[in-house]
This record gives C-alpha cells, structure tokens and sequence, in this order.
C-alpha cells in the first residue's frame, strides 16, 4: 500500500460519510467498557490485497484497536482463511468493520480479477489505464501491482502521452503537436504516442518516442506497424490498447507488441466476499 | 445528485489524484487559448446517471468551462446517444475528461445494474446496502436510486440496525441488547433488528422494532417467520437479506416480505462504456 | 460524546483560532521542560457533559498531557467538584486551557438547562431542534441528550419534515406536496408533516406520515386535533411546537400530545461556571 | 464581518453537520425549478448583526442565491423590521435556511446583549474576552463590537498576557517571570500583567507593563491600587475583571480605571429571534 | 518553533507535494522491514534553526521513527556538526530525508543570515517585515528570532499599521485616515503611523502612535525628524525602514531611533548546507 | 503555472497566515465602498515569473478584483515596468498587496536567477533538484522552467532514483539493489542511478537505466566515466551533479555530459524587487 496522503484523504472521507453522524446503534446496544476480538476472513477464493489499510482506518479514526496481520497482500487464500485480527472495544470495531470491509473487498476484487487475466499474458507485460475509480487512483493501481499486472503512468503530471485528442487540437495535426512536446518536455520524462493509422505512426516514429500506442488494431493492422516500426531508426517500446481480450492475449504476444493496457481490470472487477467474525467471548471490564 | 458537501470532496479528491502535479501533456501540445466543444456519449445501452457530476468537477477545477446537460438521470439510452456538451479551453477539457468519464462510467454502472435487477422485483421493495465504495456512499446510493431501487439507511448514523454483533456483545443476549437499545432511542428514528432464528424472532416482536430482518433464512424459514410476525400484537416490517437472487424475487414476494436488501447492487456493477468526443473545428482565439 | 469527526473538526478549529499566531505568553514566561498538574473544578451547581472533550483538544493539539476523568457525563455536581485532572507539560496545559474550558461550559450549560426544563415533563417527551449553534450540531444535541431531553432529527438528512414553506412551494399545497414525499421517500426513513390549522391536519392524516407537527396551535387548538387524529384509520405520533414554556407542559400532557421540540434548550442556555486550577507545586525536570 | 479563512471554515462545518446526508425533504417535496423569494426579518428589538455571514452560506453551499441586504450590521430594529432578502432556486433557500437563522440569531444574539450592557458604562472602556465559543471567536468578537464594547486580545498569539498562572509556575515568582517575558517579548507587542493584591502589584509596576489588570479586587482594593498605579513612574492602563455587573459600572468609572473585562458578553448571550419568510408566488421555470 | 497549526498544515503539504505518488524507488530498492540509524549534519558554519520540525515532519507523515536532537535552536556550529538523529524503517528514514533537510536548510539559513548582520547592530532593535515566504510566515520569523532579531507584527490581525496607501485612500489624507482609526482600534492593540515626511509626521504625533515609521528617510531627515519627535507631547517609539544596511547602522543608532526593520532578513537569505548520513551497518529484521 | 491542487492549497496557506485575524488596518482606515486601481511593477532587471498567482490569490480569497496581466511569464523586464493591474475594493487591494508581492518577488527571484546560471550552459541542460522550499515543490519547479532550466523528477513518485542510501541498504551492494529495482519498476517509468565510482557504474551499466549520475566527479573522473560509458551496449544518459558552477559548465559541455543538476537554482535565490501602486484617484461609490 502506498503511503501516500491521498489514501489517508480517502480513509478519511469513508470514515466520515458513515459516521458524520456516529453510530447510533452501537452508542445504545454496547457498553464503553465492552471489548471483544475479531478476526477478518475470506470468505472464498480471492487474492489478498489491501492488509495496511486496517490499520489506516483505526488510525484515521483514532481508534485504540490492536491490528495483527494474519495473511500478505498477493498471497492467494482460499475460504475461512484468516486474514487479520482485530482486538479493542466493541464499539470501536463495530464501527470500523463495514468500512474496512468495503475497503479489502473492492482491493482484493481488483488484485484477483487482474490476477486471472495475467495468467494468459505469459509475459506479455499488462498495464492498467487511468480508468480507475475517482478517489481510488493509488489504491487500484496498487491492486492491480498485486495482482500481477503492472502500472501506466499514475496521473496527467508523471509522463506525456499524446493522445488523439492533443494531435486533433493541432492545426498542423500530428506533426505539429509533436514538433511542440518533443521539443520541450522534462528530459527524462517518457513520452507515448497514441496512433490511429500508418501515417500517423510514420509520423510519430521520426520523433523517437518512449512509447508507440498503437490505438484500436486489428491484428493483421499491427503486423504491419510492428514492420515500419521494426525499420525506425530507434526501435520505441509498442503498446497496444483496445479490444484487449484474454483470448487474443497468445496472438499479440506473437506480433512481437510489447505491452497491453486494458481498463477492465479496475471497471469490471467485481468485489470478493470478506467478512468479519466478532469473538464476544473475549471480555475484559 | 444530493448536494452534499462529501460528493464535493470526493470530486476534489479524484483531481487531486490525476492533477496533483499536473496534466504535463496538456501543457505542452495545446496552447492556452485553444478551445473547443466536447460531446459525452453513451457506448451501450445504459441508464443514464451522475450529469450533475460533470459540473461539480469543472467547478472543484476552477475551469470556465460551459456545461449542458443533453439527457436527464434515470433516462434509458442506446448508444451513441449524447449527455452532455461543454465548451472552452481544451486544455481544460482534456485535463477534466478522464475524471468526468470515471465518475459517469460507475454511476450509470450502478444504475444500469441495478435497473436490470429491479425488472424481477414487480413492487417487492428492494433495498441496498452499506456495502458502497469507500468515499462513495451517497453517489452509489443515488445511483441505486436512480436505478429503481430504493435507500436503506445511509450511514451508521441515520438509524438504529441491531445485527448479530450487537446482540453477541451483551450477557443477556437478544432481550439485554433490546431493552438498552429500545429504552432510550432517539424516538423517532426507525430501528431495526436481525434475527437468526425463530427464538431471536420472538423476543425481538416484544419489543416492535420497526422492521425484522430475517438474515440468511431459507424459503420455508421465511414462511414460518411470517406467520409468528403475523401473530405479533404490531406487525413490523419484513426484510429479507441474504442469498438474494433474482430468481428468488418471486417467492419472496409470495411469501409476503416487505423487502429484500442486496449488496450486490453496488458490489458488483461494471462500469458502463461512456465516452467523450473532442471537436476541434470550433475555435476561438 | 458521539464519535463523529465534524466534532474533531470543530475542536480542530478552535485550536487554531487561539493557536495560529502560537501561545507568545506560554513560551516567553514558561520554560519547556517545567510540568504541572492541573484540576477541573466545578464552580455552581450543574450537569457535567463534554468530558471527553479534553483529550480530544489535547489530541488535535497533538499535546503529550496525561488527562484523567473524575466525574461523568450526566452527573449533577455542586461547586468545587472535580471533573477532571491533566498533568504534562505546563506550555500545555496553559495553552489547552481555555479552550478546553469554553468546550466545558458550554456543554455543561446545556445539559443543565435542559435538566431544569425536563424536571416539569413528567414523561412527556422533550425534543431539542436544529436551532444549534453552527459547528455545533452534534454537541448541542449531545448536551441536550445528556441533560435528559430527546433528539429530533439530526440533520436534513436523516428524517423528512414537510413545513409550511415546502407546503406553500407546491401549486397543489399540502396534498400536491405529501403525493409527491410519501411515494419515493426512503421506505423506512421517518417522516413528519407540520400542520397549520384542522384542513391541513386532516389531508396529511389521510397520508399516514410517522408524526404530526401541531405548529403554534393553542391548547384548545389541540384538544380538537387530537379528536380528529384519534379518528384517524392509523394514530401518528403527535408533536406540538412553538409557545412551549415550562408552566404549559401539565396541560399538554394531558391533552394527550406525544412530545413537545423547543428550540430554547440551545438557544436560551447560558454558560455554566467550570475553572482550571493549575498545581506547579508538581515539578519535574 | 471579519474577512478571515477561519470564519469561512465555521460556515464550512454548519453546512456540513446539517447536509452531510443532503437534504431529503427539499429533494423530495420541491422540484429542481422551483424558484421563491424570501425575507428574512427581526422579530423582536434586536441589534442587526451578521448580515454578510448570509452571503457566506450561500457561496460555501455553492448556490445560486441573490442576496440582498436590506439593514446594516449595528442598527436597532425592532420586530417585522426585514433585514435582508434571498432570491433563486427554492430547495436551496429551504436548505439554507436554518444556517443562515442559526448565525444571525446567534450574532445578534451576542451585539444585542452587548449594547444593553454597554448603556451603562458611560465611557468606561469594556472588553470581551476569550471565553467565546469553540469554533467562534472573531463572529463571537466581531458581535461584540458591533454591540458596542471593545475587543481584548483576540488569540493566544497576539498579546502578551501573564496570569496568575504563568506566575505560579515561575520559582521565583511573579519577579522571575517578568523578567523572562520582559526582556524577549516582541518589542511592539503590548503586555499585560494580571496581580492579586498590593505585593504583585508593586513588582508588576516596576516592570512597566502596558496594562495592569486587577483580578478580582473589590472596590477598596481598587481605590488602593489606584493609588500605588499613580505614584508609579509609568502609568499603564488599569483593567478591572472578575465580578463584573452592570450596577457597578458607575462606582468603578469614578475609581478611574480605564477598562473591565466581562466574559459574559459571550457567555450569557440568549440567541435573538430571527425568521424567514418564503414567498412562493413568485415562480420562474 | 511556535505551536501553530498553520507550522503542521505547512509540514503537511511539504510531505504531500514529494509523496502524493508514494516513493517509488524506497518501495522497490528497500525492503519494508529494513531499519537504519542517520544523522543529520552540518555542512557548514550555521545557526541551528528547527530542530523541532524534524518531529512534526515524522509525526504528520506517521511515520515511527525516534527522532533524538542533538543540538538546540540557536546555537552557532561548524561543519560536521551532528544536530540530530533519525532511528527506523529506513524506507521511512529515505522518505522524509529530502523534506526534513530542505526545512532546516531555509530556517538554519535565515537565522545564520540574520545573526551576521544582528552583529552589527550593537543594541539597535532589527525587525524583520511581513516579507515572508508565503506558507513560511511562522517559520520564517520564528527564524529571525532564533537568528537574534525581533519580530515586527505577525500578521495583518495583530497590530495597526497605517501605511501611505492607506493616507492616500482617505478623501482627508493622513488626517482623515487617522481619525477614523484612533477613534476605533481595539484599545490595547499597538498602532503605528508610516510617514514619508515632516507634514505627515507632524499631524501623526499628534494623534500618538505607539511608534512612528520613518519610511526612506535619509540620515539628516531623520535627525529632523527625531528633533520633533522629541517636541511632541509623548514620544512615540521610532521605526526607520527602507535602505537598511549593516554600514548605515551605526549611524542610525546614533541618531536615537528605537528601531530599524528590514525585509531582507527573509528575502535574501541563501539555504545552509546540511545532510543526512544513513547508516546502514544497523540492522534489525 | 501549473493547475494543480497543491498550489491552490499553498495560497489558501499564505492567505490564512496573513488573515487569520483579520486585516485590522484596512477595516479600520478605509471604507468598505472605497474602490482602487492598483499597478503591479518590477523595481529592478528580472524574468518576469508567477503572473498566475495573482487571479489565484484574489480567488482563493473570495475577493471581487478584476486582474489584467500586462506582461508575460518568462519575459525579462526592467524596472518600472508594469507587470499586472489589479481594481476594486480598496481594502481588497491591501489585503492581498503583500501575499501577492511575496509570490512573484520568491518566482521572479527564482526565474531569473535560473536565467542568469543558463547564459553559460549553451545547450547543455541544466536541471534543477528536489532542493526546492517545502510547500513549493510546483512553483520553484515551474520559476525554474520559466527561467530556461529543466525539471528533473518532480516528486518521489514519478521517477527512480537509486541513489548512495538504497544501494548501502542492500546487503548485496549496488547489485542488489538495481536487481529488486529492475525487475519490478513500472515498464515506462525512467530511472536513473547514482554512482560514486568506476565500480559501482561497472554495476550499473549492466542494468541499462535511463541515467547514470555521476556524484562528485572531478573533471578527469567524468572523462574516465564516459569512456566506460561510451563502451556500454547501451548508452544511457548522463548527468553530473555536484560542486556544479558556471565557470565549469564549458569543461562538462566538452566531456560530452548530456546534463548537470543544481540546487542552488532554488537554494541560492534571492527575491527580486517588485512593488505595488495604489492609484487613489480612481474612485466609485
């Protein structure tokens, strides 16, 4: 988990949405004095991701809870496994539990989905894309890093990707946006190329780019970029994005791509099952 | 979309994240005085969900952007159809795109989901969850809202909800955790308690809480729990939670609950295809 | 003191109001090394409410001071009790002081108002308003809880109330206003409608709302509502508001009125007198 | 109304402790066209205090809101007088309301309870002092002074103060930490020194601060210290504070102190009535 | 190093600008259980300046490294000078070196710069101004203090200061403006009245500042000026400002001004050279 | 001027600093009605640097002044030019003069320093450091670009950077280190590392980063450097950093460096002069 201020801000804000209020439930049903223990479990399959944000959540609440990790984020677990164990008052866990869960729920889900696409990539390197949940940036491209898969850039500011968009606000088109960027960004920032046809691609080659996105191919279009690009001066790292499926995984990897990106991994993930199993027997006045 | 102060900084958030040091591509290949207009159009067929969003992110920017609005939340669309358009710096527009499409991505997500669900429901209320995104509380629930369903409680705050950890918490179990709880609760906040079984049953209809939960009972569970709560000298409500499947809406309604609560709602929706298209033959100095 | 972090915020705020510039007194005429021990005492009879107050402001001051609580929430004491004791650094305690106390006053102000008002209920129930002070919301209501009085709804969140300027908004007044709450409002949020006079009252009855709010009728007023909700296929609760004074609580109670709300219990509730005594005596290098 | 971040965090705070869940009933009961005017108007004498807070509320909340003053903070105005009106969208008068009332209540509260006690002091100079409420000290001292009295220091940081306190935890004395400060204290910033009787009054002097204040001193003890202050070789201001009322007002101007300070100013102040007024036959699609 | 909470949202910041994407090479280089012991050097001759912020910088990242001075605030070292240590995860000890060092680098240079020319000053009071970096006006003046000079005011809140383009916005010129603020100003703030000749100075004595602000006034008219001051009815202190320099300052004190403030102690102070030196041979699994 | 958050977080800083209380002065000397116009003018020859700041300070404050730029960043001025012209509120004008001015005099100081240093590195590129002021990480950043410089990383997450303490961490040395970082680093992130000698860049050039440092190499070192360089497989970029001066860029241009990095742009620069005129004559009811 990165320790970044912005997963505190979210910690935060999820603490805060549930219990601007207080929990009124537990206020009346449990004594201040009443302490138990508890044990967070899978509750199937899943692989494990998102242990360091228990402890964010008791400490962006400032709650007293002892945390003790039972499992490791990228660990695959299978049911009744237990993942962490929680030990303070009652109250405190009872107010803390539905958010941890939603949290370790959606990470987990992330991490596992991404795990199950990756094992057809066989070493076609899988990016994930700037298509994560609003709030969620770090936390998803941390999951999706568990998971197996690896990290686009993070944001607009850490490296330059021209997109259709940026060409088409050009008057000169592709030429002249790259006449612009290449002239005068960060020396060491990379630099990507988003490319919709072979002229585009020739274009964008004179300028020796980081990185060649080849946008929306078929494959037999990629055959033919992956010749004039293998005839450029310097060879750029080539990515290919869109209509990435898990079955065309084999067939990209043999046209010699280097890389894919694919949103789904953080739009389609569906949460895990996780739940928290509180031990009342523990008591101590 | 519910004005709150939370969506807000939830909004500030997801800038922050992408922003945070900049959008360094945007600032290169495109000049400051460049402008355009920008349709967001649906890719699939969806229900459309979160058009306020896309202002609340231009305004938590400071961009000048004009934006309006081109379909209303809760309406059905193909694809291909327009929501919205905006207007001026296209650096601005560029800078703003990802976010904008992130957030209608996962509201019309839920809502389209949630829709699908409710087809099955014919007049069974269905309820969602706290099992919403962290950070995204009352966006989720106005989607599911938007969607057909209807709200539980929103937060820890807004209602009393005594569930199994509360009652395993007290030396008396069921009745012990009741009589704290129904002795001195806010008197017109709604409250709510989960049964296990039919001993739990009992005792909680004593007390005439607002409404029984019936959490994980079989069909032929449910029907006897209906005629105990039959019997009881004030009728709660009746809701149904666990192993909910669309299927099961049917019977459920049959065997007369009031309502059925499901996580899934929010758990697991996929974001919807939306996308925006930048045109650049508008241009003013 | 309910758990919710608008509360921190505010502690959060009246430490920097007092602190921005820094304590210029505390650090030019106290070393950094010297510690003391302080008490805090009652001065006048009174309710307690707020301890927890103290180690909020000594945890948001990120102080070091040790505090230790003497008395309880709830508690009426008389003059030169001892509510709590502090012990650390003296530029600490010095520096939390005031605004540890004007925490205190307040809180215990109302609680004790509200004490001294509840004594003539008698059972009727006593409900506080969203008359509080900006920022104080949750204290207020707190206080107010503590001094023996009830909660109304805590925000315009949690519970509807269709008033005569919701009413008067609609081209088909109180019926065209209670079509359009009472079919899409939340299932199992509350719901309460005020009434002006009989014609109003007997529209909203038809719709069944949890209670009605008798606004600023006489008792004679009353005597008739009451008959005509008595005559309703399903009771409300029956709430009466405005021109509620201590000497009318007898004749309310038994006209057969369910709860009075009083806004005075926050808006009319002085200060109590509680002081710091400082004990240097303790010394440790 | 001071122009101070501070104060806009308050206004920040008040808006989200009431519409943290949003504001359900106006959702529900009012359409998103609907458009009113309102007044908001005195209904009792009062000291009109706050009137720009209202402007405050409404760009916080980030509505649309026409505002228009029709009083200035300072006035006397008795019932029905109007003080300002609104103008726009009805849901967001109806969820402004109770904030906007709550902060003018309040302030006027305060000026109106100053101005009554300020008829008494004829010249002799009166000053508040920093038991204000959490959260509100320059509303809580801007009210003051529109009421009529003086401001004292308005933070830990602005003034030096040396109290009975700082003094106790010198080892030598009030003599020891007079030197401390004296000595290092900024060369403009003006200090005071609080005595208790002759002998600290008598070293007090020696250090010519810029005001003496005399704690609890009954008048005798006044009349005596007047007398060591004149033989002094630099007369500082004389500050009279503890016991406060407004029968002795007289006895103590003709003493020939220069000030007292009262903390009731704050601490006393009941909140004045204040209401809106929506009229609703105004409507614009 | 002042108490403020405006110091910890600066310290805040700084941590968020350097690690809003986390620390992509600790994370990847170092393993999480690593620990290391470092010290924090000096490079050069210095006055130490903000040891404390070392503390805050570890307490806001929450970060658990102990940090143990090594030196104190003002004291004057030479290179390879230790002023503290640094002992704990290293990734952490990695992540806050480049922040911490850049705090103590600016403090420790503005306190070295203003103690050289504090040197020159022989008993003449040296002020700095409200020329602050801004973000840094605590810290940048606490600096001056620990370099030995005196802070002017802190801020716009805290002292009156009638400057020229206040005169000149007066209808009535310095006349008017000085009415208006004699008649009002809270009664124990400080004020001071900034003259750009004769004519204003002789109207300003009359009203009696606190201190009189000779603006660029070159030696012989400030020698006329100090000539009418002494004539006037009490003698305010005298600030002269405007072409300060360590030659003109004996000349200055010479001719009897209480003080001379100079913006440059802040504005034209170069960072000092300080380090972090890690040692690894400390190894804790 | 780059859009992010942090800047708009940092002027919201400088603003509460200086407003926290209040501008006392300006709310006492001038009249709330009282409007101006107000020149923003460089005193001296400088790289105009931070004409942005000025719209965000007015926003950020809520102030109603309009702002005309009448220069543009990174022209090189001298003095009496006009750089910005600000009107409105008078009170307005003063209140943000000084927190204006302390922006541009820090951006402009650091523009045109950086500018100064570039003059003698014709065409080898100069970078600046993660040396900048902490809180201003952007905007050192950005006045070093205006100024003719290249940013380096801007943050620990948006490049690697094995420098002396990741590979002292390692118990393997600099292989180790550069085997966890390469295998594992996010495919399209640059990375550089730092050496101190020909064995440690043996090492490093096995691994292929993008950039090589050199650290503290004299002269002749360099020239071995490059030639074990040159023989690599494949060369990565250089970059020399430390005890970089103007006088030794020609020797590093020759030994065919491709950049130097230097604190000192952000370390060693001295605000330049800018001031503001108040034109009073300007004046509107």
């Amino acid at each position: 988990m990165r320790g970044s201020p912005l997963v505190r801000k979210l910690v935060s804000l999820a603490l805060e949405e549930d219990l601007a209020l207080g929990d009124v439930t537990g206020e009346l049903a449990v004594s201040a004095e009443h302490r138990s223990s508890a044990r967070i479990v899978a509750r199937q399959r899943l692989v494990v991701c998102g242990l360091e944000v228990i402890s964010m959540v008791v400490e962006e609440a400032r709650f007293s809870l002892e945390v003790r990790q039972r499992s490791r984020d990228g660990v695959e677990v299978n049911g009744e496994e237990v993942l962490a164990e929680l030990e303070g008052p009652t109250r405190q866990i009872l107010a803390a539990e539905r958010t941890i869960l939603n949290f370790l729920q959606r990470l987990s889900g992330v991490a596992t989905h991404t795990r199950d696409f990756i094992s057809a990539a066989k070493g076609l390197t899988v990016l994930d894309t700037r298509k994560t949940l609003p709030g969620w940036r770090l936390l998803d491209k941390y999951a999706v890093s568990v998971g197996g898969a690896s990290n686009h850039r993070l944001s607009l500011g850490d490296m330059v990707l021209v997109k259709n968009n940026h060409i088409d606000a050009h008057s000169h088109g592709i030429r002249g946006a790259l006449e612009r960027v290449s002239g005068s960004k960060p020396p060491y920032m990379p630099w990507e190329v988003e490319v919709r046809n072979m002229e585009e691609l020739a274009v964008a080659l004179e300028f020796r780019p980081t990185v060649i996105m080849l946008d929306n191919f078929p494959n037999e279009g990629i055959r033919a970029a992956m010749q004039a690009i293998a005839a450029a001066p310097q060879r750029p790292l080539v990515e290919v994005s869109g209509g990435i499926t898990k079955e065309r995984l084999a067939a990209l990897r043999e046209l010699g791509v280097d890389a894919v990106s694919a949103g789904f991994l953080t739009t389609h993930a569906p949460n895990v099952d996780i739940s928290m199993r509180v031990n009342t027997t523990y008591y101590a006045a």
